[in-house]
């Protein structure tokens, strides 16, 4: 008899093959307003069977693509600086297999610890940023480590011109200044996305996606979730947009499935997530 | 003193004169996520209070139609087939009146039952069917009859051709083939009701809204909630453009109220009935 | 050592400076559905803090404004004449200091008492109201002070013409009819906004927000749902359009924290308020 | 075809054998704390058949008794003295053919009416009362009438020594002190039930259920909830205590189902009436 | 890298150490209330993180024993005796390994399933049967296959005075009358297991563990919540008597997770199946 | 006009007249589970008004004490020993005025931050803790400042034989093993109490009440719940065995409000910190 296994649909049992691998990071210590994206990765991969292999938008099949599931790492609670280490090695070793990594969140926050490791390998990276937050403040309450600065702790390494943020709809003023000479901020919407592509051919990028982009009529499932944001046909488009472009490592963030009784969160979250599996993997 | 009733909200009493009959058919034992459809016509029967009887879109008033509602079936648990007979025999004995059946599941499995009986009355039956799945599997994990397996085993019946299909958004691979050769499938959207209006007059008509059709941000209580589906006004729209033709029978399915903690999905569900009958009834 | 006070958002401890005076007025004894407005204005304060004092539709903070939180009326249940006096008066002593009263309901039932105090002062006062509701019913089951009722007992005095009313999608035959001669009324969205726009100008308004009129989609916690609504960036839009109006006063109703248990339709409500404390002071 | 009826669960269909008459009074306009209770009578109708109608701790079925479901009145609302009329006046009715009236509340204020109209039959009336909540306090922020004034206003006419209270463990120390001289006050539990059962043989009694004298461990659905109350089985033991007395009516109040999510404390008011039918009725 | 698991908490990854084998039996197909059992075994894994190991009340951790936790059984759905027949070939294979099955509903009926099984094995078994419920009917609207006949269905083939049943307070009469005859029927609580332990010394044991037995206050997370049950303590005093019996099987059923917001039920669950299997393995 | 003030139910706006000095401490970063205990202090203020001022049980009045409530510190996220800082400090401050710190967590670890203060003052101080959990782990994956490790690091500076342990039913063998030895451990239940009373008197004590040690069925809303806990009036009657002892600091904690839907929980800790109130000062 085997011992149960618990994956996200789709995935495979061979990681050789797999181009990418998906890690679930269940921490949420600094979020700002309601914490419980630690479940997401979990919940995510059990309702993931509520949904189907195949998306008729792309015309593509989960088991044409290669992905393995390495589960979740085990993070300490109360310690960020820690919770960003165990990601960056993690993504590192994935990085070291020639894979892409792919994380479930957990706060975003976490999408530092991604970035530096994937910097360290493309030094040329750029970020697309999908989220209701531009998160370019510098610090919180004093904290230099947030989900609220994660994109500002970015830029510090990335430097200018390098981070293109979508859908952007909530901050301070001193942000969207900040943005103004050192991103390229597109708010409240996606439509920007057709006018970038021709730039970003060819570079190493890495797409960061807060789930609270959406609005929270289809995503109300969120530690912040702020009205007046895109639908999910809209992230649909623009994750399609991406198809084709070098992308080398991605991740989903913000889930927390208890603010969300109905459990339609959580299915969208899995469903962007074979969305991306399909557009970003060949 | 009288009994209490409860009937759907501008219901006759009087069945001699009704039009149409109302019957709830609380049956969801082959649901494959999340059961609970068969507390829907119930608690559409309770919530109906909270909207009007008057509709500002179609400037026409419930109590200017004439619909009996003929209250529950007794359907036992765990017997498919059952199901089936009970709902195909009552949707008889209502055509035996001469009044049109207006069935209010359960899961959509229950629509096969009642266009087994109203394909007796009219060999001529074409069947439009609002949903975000395709319902095309020929079985389900070896199960023949699904909520998954619906319209297939409508397709087995009826023939190419007379399956007109709105806003499917998931499904296998196999079930796409299939439409392309046997159904019209319209996917994501309503859009293309207008094209086949001029091809369906006069031919007698089912219509079947599974109201996961609808987006669960404005339908989150349903079995297998799936994003991107369309918005209220859209189903809405395509109701009113179904004005006038020869509507023979129509049915609403998967409402699984418990799902929704808010009640809107109740209320949703109420509003599209009454909606319906004032389109589809004269 | 400082009493812990609750205030909303950005709210100044100057009420000698404010502009405008927020109170609340937690009451909803005529609800006709589903009662628990009386929530509403503590559950915002505590709330607020999950929203940021800056706007980037408006770009402008609430920092540049002036109002302060006067906190909530002590209001019995089950005496709707009783309710209605507390708001006439305390809407009266606020405009006695000359500021602009902002009231956070409770039911919509009480803008008649905000109203009533008004029109003491501005005798041409105008009405912009939102809803999905006519709210133009004589009576409700034989009583004349209901929040069914609310806009047509304030159309007895007054006057025909002087209440413009937007997105409305639900009521009796009756209340449509009536509109035709005594309201504008503009069903189902906003788009007649910038139609009304120069009629406007200098005229003394008020603006009565049931929150309903937005969808259940974004906004579930509230009394008596419809779908159909309009979707929260065309409220934003809305709000900004009256930019400049002479508005003397205005109210936020209807939002019911716990039916919607995700929290979202209680930060929507923030929001909405937050945008037209930038957009009606100056 | 017969219309659909939905009485509580073992009603007859035939009101001249009936014993009791059951009605529902769906008002909760003066509730202190969380509205709702309108909402019961029909859920628990709704949810009455998740239980069965046998009893095993009577060894008695709801078949072996008569009573008649006479359905909801229609109760205006924010208009307390008009909702306790109609309650009278349908007590009267029911009393007029000598049978005994069973009221589902709403909130507590209800029984106000129904004691009116029996006291006037039995002018030696004497009041069971077994509730949370003293409800002895002579206004409620001016208000006489109140669900927290309702056994006051009962006292004031029914005279001192006639009203006993179980379970009670809130209210001001007025109410406490007001008992002492006034009515029998059991507090915390239903101990006392056996002593007094000697002294009040073959006086007529009426029964009023306030269901929060439960603990809200098992009845969380409810506008008041205080912790420290009786478990189900105490409530059982008491119900079964009092067979055998002259009881000419009796109600349950304060179900808010809303606020279960659970759905529980609707099954436990089912049962409670179904027990004190077995228990009550001949 | 390896693959995601997911067993239950303290399971060992050595099947053939193992004493015990762990599965999950997601059906829920015949529930006569409320559905929803399906995700039980798949939920307790999740949440079996937030116990501990440890138990106080036995001074024995889970890592002192042998567990193999096997994953769920894929069971189509509206299938009944394909369901029973899944669970029997898997209790079968569990048994050819001389290890004892345990498993994880799902609705009650599958104990049938497990049962069939066993008695291959042990023509002289017993079955020990906690529940609400008497589940003793002959056929439930007809159908004889349902989790209120299960144990009847069991009677049929184990022969009279071979069913200990506990804590029972819900049956129709004929259930109670049977069970005179058939089978030894505690109602109420669970205060008759002490007498019972001198016959079963050796005799081989089912244990089957409707979790409904608890009371709705700690396990409102069930199908058929039943007021007036016993509580957590009561529950793990019974496991606990049972320790050093020769029990060849058991089961946990009825948890339905969705109907339990608070998560309370699951965590009940979890630490039920860990104080059973302290208890009842070696 | 006067800006709102939200304070708990009964507390003075005179400073210096009070005996006690509540502070919330909105702080939930090592939450080994689920986290939300932030939102308690906020939570507990606006519903205090739920219950009422006056005890039946103490047969006393909150309006016959002084206490005053400060407020919510200002705690960053992410930053444990800054948390524990400022609630040190804090106290520290309460403590200069010779008032008694009354803190609201927030999760169990900031009690580390009073003992701190507390110990300063009264080198004697004893501990007496209500929980479900021992909390004497030494680190919690590898992190020494946990909820779960709170009482170690207390037992670390207090020294041994100084900290009584009541209702624990849950923890790692090894935190038994060293309750042993080092503190007072009484499981299960609260039945110790009496006992330890003579040889505390004239000890200046802190109590700390992990309000989890509650039974989740009337408490399910917290981060831990574990069932078997005490019942409601078994605390009540803790508490006041308390009275009249040499109580110089005490807290409240694990409220997660979030978690229960029913409001239940929030109300429960309200009656808690009154009794508290009305048991612990003078």
């Amino acid at each position: 008899m085997k011992e149960n296994s618990l994956s996200f649909l789709g995935s495979t049992k061979n990681f050789q093959q797999a181009q990418g691998v998906i890690f679930g990071a269940p921490f949420d210590g600094t979020t700002s307003f309601r914490a419980g994206a630690r479940f997401a990765p979990a919940n995510m991969r059990e309702n993931s069977y509520g949904i189907e292999t195949y998306s008729p938008y792309q015309k593509r099949d989960l088991e044409e693509i290669q992905f393995f599931d390495a589960g979740d790492l085990e993070i300490p609670f109360g310690n960020p600086e820690k919770a960003l280490d165990l990601v960056e090695n993690f993504t590192q070793k994935i990085l070291d297999h020639k894979k892409i990594p792919i994380m479930l969140g957990g706060e975003h926050l976490l999408t530092l610890g991604s970035v530096r490791a994937l910097f360290k390998h493309y030094p040329n990276l750029h970020v697309i940023h999908f989220d209701a937050h531009a998160d370019l403040r510098d610090n919180y309450l004093g904290e230099v480590l947030s989900h609220a600065t994660v994109m500002k702790r970015i830029l510090d390494f990335l430097g200018n011109h390098k981070i293109y943020q979508f859908g952007i709809r909530s901050g301070e003023k001193e942000e969207f200044t900040l943005a103004k000479t050192c991103t390229f901020l597109n708010p409240f919407n996606l439509k920007g996305i057709g006018k970038i592509l021709p730039q970003i051919q060819n570079i190493p990028l890495y797409i960061t996606i807060d789930l609270d982009v959406l609005d929270p009529s289809i995503f109300s499932g969120t530690g912040t979730p702020e009205p007046g944001g895109v639908f999910y046909h809209e992230l649909q488009d623009a994750i399609m947009q991406l198809k084709g472009l070098n992308i080398v490592g991605f991740d989903l963030c913000e889930l927390s499935p208890h603010y969300d009784s109905s459990g339609v969160s959580t299915l969208v979250a899995c469903k962007v997530l074979r969305e991306c599996l399909l557009s970003f993997l060949k």
